[in-house]
């Protein structure tokens, strides 16, 4: 038994942690999500991965995590019902919260149509959420309609689709509004790292 | 219309990404899963955050996804049934398996006791798989009993125990096996740390 004891103290007693702390010092800066909403077609998708570009020359600790890398893996066992989409939402928050724990500034692009659900995303996320509003109006989004998705919406084809049979609940109190339909994605790049660098997100000085 | 293709090719054409390959660059290491295994009590978690620790120490991109981290949170909808505890480890490697896109050395530590599941995380992962084996005997892990479970097991107040009343099928090919049983912490540390660096993972040398 003294033994087992023995052998218990090294092996079980001294667990120590790497913290997140460490882990942003060690990167050089906060970490945290930046919540990309809008219109299917708002450009949620292109603009995170263009801002990650950016951090990542900066010497950013990035990930993107976008309906690619989560619907065919992750969440490959739900539909598009609202439980399911509730789902969804609930699980890209948790990962996303097991990346900032891990120092990463993570990027998520999802419609995410429903107040409730990014508020419930903020709510897990604390200080550590960032909402980034890509304001691109219904018409032009329709106008581009890069999937054909609006057509098929319209047709009848696809129900309960953002924008034309289901709401957007537009963000009233967003950190951040991109006028995505309206300037070239580089503009709309500049003012995500504007924001990150004013709140001082990007010098490893912490909250 | 020609406006809006104008914006359209501006905003969703130039789609660009930070890949697997840049990130691990930047880290000047390369990401994959050491993917703890063994039963309760056999210093999985404590292992995995010692060598976390050391990793850390050299500059090394980390993190554990274990219980602590999933249970209450990602996995939170899940019991333990064997339908549950598979779904567990299912999203357990799918999140691993979004660390190492991340560029991250991610460590797991789930007693995860079954020959098929690990191998469906294997095949998830493909190369980035690493199994460490951390085999403490069963008496030992008894003889420890930090958290009163195995007494708890055997009065059968535990339904489905591992090693008591559920089989623990160990690794017959795992890349690391670890007696934790009879060996100092540390020397368990320098094992695994002693794998990666033969195998040239902590170098930049990818694949």
């Amino acid at each position: 038994m003294g033994k087992h004891e023995k052998k218990s103290s090294n092996v079980v007693w001294h667990q120590s942690h790497v913290t997140r702390d460490m882990r942003e010092t060690q990167a050089g800066h906060r970490a945290g999500v930046l919540w990309f909403t809008g219109l299917s077609g708002a450009g949620k998708s292109t603009l995170a991965h263009a801002v990650e570009q950016r951090l990542h020359a900066m010497g950013v600790r990035t990930y993107v995590i976008d309906g690619d890398n989560v619907r065919h893996g992750l969440c490959s066992d739900l539909g598009f019902s609202d439980a399911d989409r509730v789902e969804n939402i609930r699980r890209v928050a948790e990962v996303a919260g097991l990346f900032v724990q891990a120092g990463v500034l993570t990027l998520t692009a999802f419609i995410s149509p429903f107040r409730g659900d990014r508020a419930q995303a903020r709510e897990l996320l604390g200080n550590d959420f960032i909402e980034v509003y890509c304001n691109t109006p219904l018409e032009i989004c329709e106008g581009r309609d890069v999937k054909g998705l609006y057509a098929k919406a319209r047709a009848g084809e696809i129900p309960a689709f953002t924008g034309i049979s289901s709401p957007y609940e537009a963000p009233e109190h967003a950190e951040i509004v991109v006028p995505t339909g309206s300037e070239p994605i580089e503009a709309s790049v500049d003012r995500v790292i504007a924001w990150l660098e004013t709140h001082q997100w990007l010098r490893g000085e912490k909250k």
